[in-house]
């Protein structure tokens, strides 16, 4: 291992991330490293059983190339999905596999508890034994709203202005913890298992409480200033519409499509009780314009019409292959894809046009802590620390197991 | 050099373009390589004189530390910066700086042919001695409209259709020739030398006959799907505004914020004759602006209320540090930053604006050539045969003693 660059095996396990089941030479070529030092990566990480040989090509030549891919269990992540009304949080294998999950229900804007948060990371550690809790790399967190660079959580949405999460957790949790906003950990987990699979020009709209979009331009996750990009919410679609945005201005695309603001317009034009609604009450706007009612037509219409709009930007801005939506307005793509679709075909270029699939994640209520595991695997590959453990050779003899020190538990918990 | 990778190699060579006067230490940080590695790679680039050591500092622990430079002479490019009524023609050496220069007038709307594209790389490569010459390794051009997979490029406002510019500059050239867009190549060279200077997030945005970006996000380069990225010219600004666009929908940005557009515009509320109008009128607009004429100021608040719409788009969504603005818009910056920044700062997200600078491009009319330039060396980086050409040692038969230039001050300005 001495003499294997960090470097070599970050990238030759990145391919595997991404591809799995590949063969030498196509690491080679997605790598562009020697293919001495390639040899060398791939000697240590089959040694260390981190990757595995899982069959082989017969080629013409007669020569056979051996078709490699990733140990599932090499590895483990914590992965966790702070939802506006429910925490989620499943441990799942190197494939991004859930293995074990738990969950905690919110009412709705209820404050959240770092020692909620620890006893669900606990309950899901604690289904494996002592040699797996030994390979518990990182723990992952999708969240809402932004974070500033001291890991404090802004999310209007929850009620929380700076809340110190990443320092709490740090203070309690022995191995790494990773957060990332939520339309980001989306675009990971839909380009490594989902709609966007292995697109370097793909992007996730999510459409839910909130509005926001989580973007891969040439294979790059695009971060910007402080991680703040992406903010597509609170681009001001229409500065002459009259809807208030949270954020104070006026005519944000999120004060009219965010999922709340759905049930808003359809309630103000059916003289409906104001009252605190959550993004779960648009289901029944959907079915009132499925049953042909009207007033739901007309918010719909409003809605598809900005929507598509919004996502001609994007077409235009980042000339993706593929823009996958998601959140809430998913339980109505019947109704609103061929509307967004309508409007984004009137109002893009059509050189933007051509090539970009529109689609709606198919990862379903998982997405949240698959998206967490896959922020916490290719965080680990980024950490020599990380890296290093995760090419731990397996303890597989007895006596040597014993030899080596015990891994009680990784998550001792304060709370 | 044969057990040198080339990937060492392009990481120090990138470090030392982008920062110059750079030490060991500091090229280790910025390419995470190995210390085996780095060493390697600068014995061969000092040994080959495609470095050079330029003074010392002397740390407190008595150690002297080298700073490290490129050696200015080591390659040339040739530059060339198509727009719409001049072909300018450079050479430059491998900082970026003119050494020749040559340039072509066109009428408005004149088709170019490809025998005064070669004409013009030879006038400035003639200049040159022979062994000069052999360290060409590139041309690299800065092109309006876009390119496609096949190099033909096309540009509406030269009446350009899928013109083969690619296939027939390689027919008759014997060094790689590279193409890039204007807004893409003028940022690479506001990053290299400009008002973007080492910034990882920003973009520069040009308003002259078209409306593009060209973006940096977290130090990459968008491109996006076949290199479409960026047309912020055909964002439907506001699709119920009757300006109509030369794309053929209603409301681009381009169709009322273009310098022909401000022109067109104008003359409408004069009653002026509506002749064919190229950008340079504008400057007529904005002096009639500065004299306070009441139709200009009109024209000129209506444009910067939509551009800083337009630019608030694109904080929200990359989270910029710098936002440079290039073009012919710069003739009437006095007029248009305040109008632009005002519409900014009330449409963007108040946490998009913090840390927010927005200039004009300081690079004048050469940052097309310049901007060429900076993309001939990026791409020559990124080719293993240019890069071994550049690394190719220099033929000076001198006494070794004479060989390596001394150096005696201590980190020099640039020049």
């Amino acid at each position: 291992m001495a003499k294997v660059a960090a470097l070599w095996l970050r990238n030759v396990l990145r391919v595997l991330y991404q591809r799995r089941n590949v063969t030498r030479a196509q690491i080679l070529e997605a790598t562009g490293l020697n293919p001495a030092s390639v040899s060398l990566a791939l000697k240590a990480l089959l040694d260390s059983g981190v990757i595995l040989k899982v069959g082989a090509l017969q080629s013409n030549g007669g020569r056979r190339r051996e078709v490699l891919n990733l140990n599932a269990e090499a590895a483990y992540f914590v992965a966790v999905d702070l939802e506006g009304t429910r925490i989620r949080f499943a441990l799942t294998n190197l494939f991004g596999d859930i293995q074990y999950r738990s969950g905690v229900d919110l009412e709705f804007g209820q404050a959240i508890e770092i020692s909620t948060i620890l006893a669900g990371i606990q309950s899901v550690v604690q289904q494996l034994d002592d040699a797996q809790r030994s390979r518990v790399l990182a723990v992952g967190i999708s969240h809402p709203g932004f974070v500033d660079r001291r890991g404090r959580i802004t999310a209007v949405n929850l009620d929380w202005r700076d809340f110190p999460l990443l320092e709490a957790l740090r203070e309690s949790l022995e191995v790494p913890v990773f957060l990332e906003s939520a339309h980001r950990t989306c675009i990971l987990v839909e380009r490594w298992l989902g709609a966007a699979q292995g697109s370097d020009n793909c992007m996730y709209i999510i459409v839910g409480n909130g509005i926001g979009v989580g973007v891969f331009t040439d294979g790059h996750l695009l971060k910007g200033r402080a991680g703040a990009a992406g903010e597509l919410g609170h681009i001001m679609i229409d500065p002459a519409a009259p809807d208030i945005c949270r954020c104070g201005k006026r005519g944000c695309i999120e004060a009219v499509a965010s999922c709340p603001n759905i049930v808003r317009q359809y309630q103000a034009r059916t003289g409906g009780e104001s009252a605190r609604v959550s993004g779960n009450r648009v289901t029944e706007v959907f079915e009132r314009a499925r049953q042909g009612e009207p007033a739901a037509i007309e918010v719909l219409d409003r809605v598809g019409k900005y929507l598509g709009l919004a996502f001609s930007y994007l077409a235009n801005l980042f000339s993706p292959e593929v823009m996958v939506v998601g959140g809430d307005l998913v339980h109505g793509q019947d109704l609103m894809l061929p509307r967004i679709r309508a409007e984004l075909e009137k109002c893009a270029l059509t050189r933007s046009l051509a090539g970009l699939e529109l689609k709606v994640s198919s990862l379903g209520l998982d997405i949240g802590v698959k998206g967490a595991a896959a922020l916490a695997f290719r965080q680990s590959l980024a950490q020599p620390a990380l890296l290093k453990k995760m090419c731990t050779p397996f303890a597989v003899a007895v006596p040597r197991a014993q030899k080596r020190p015990r891994h009680r538990k990784i998550v001792p918990g304060r709370g």
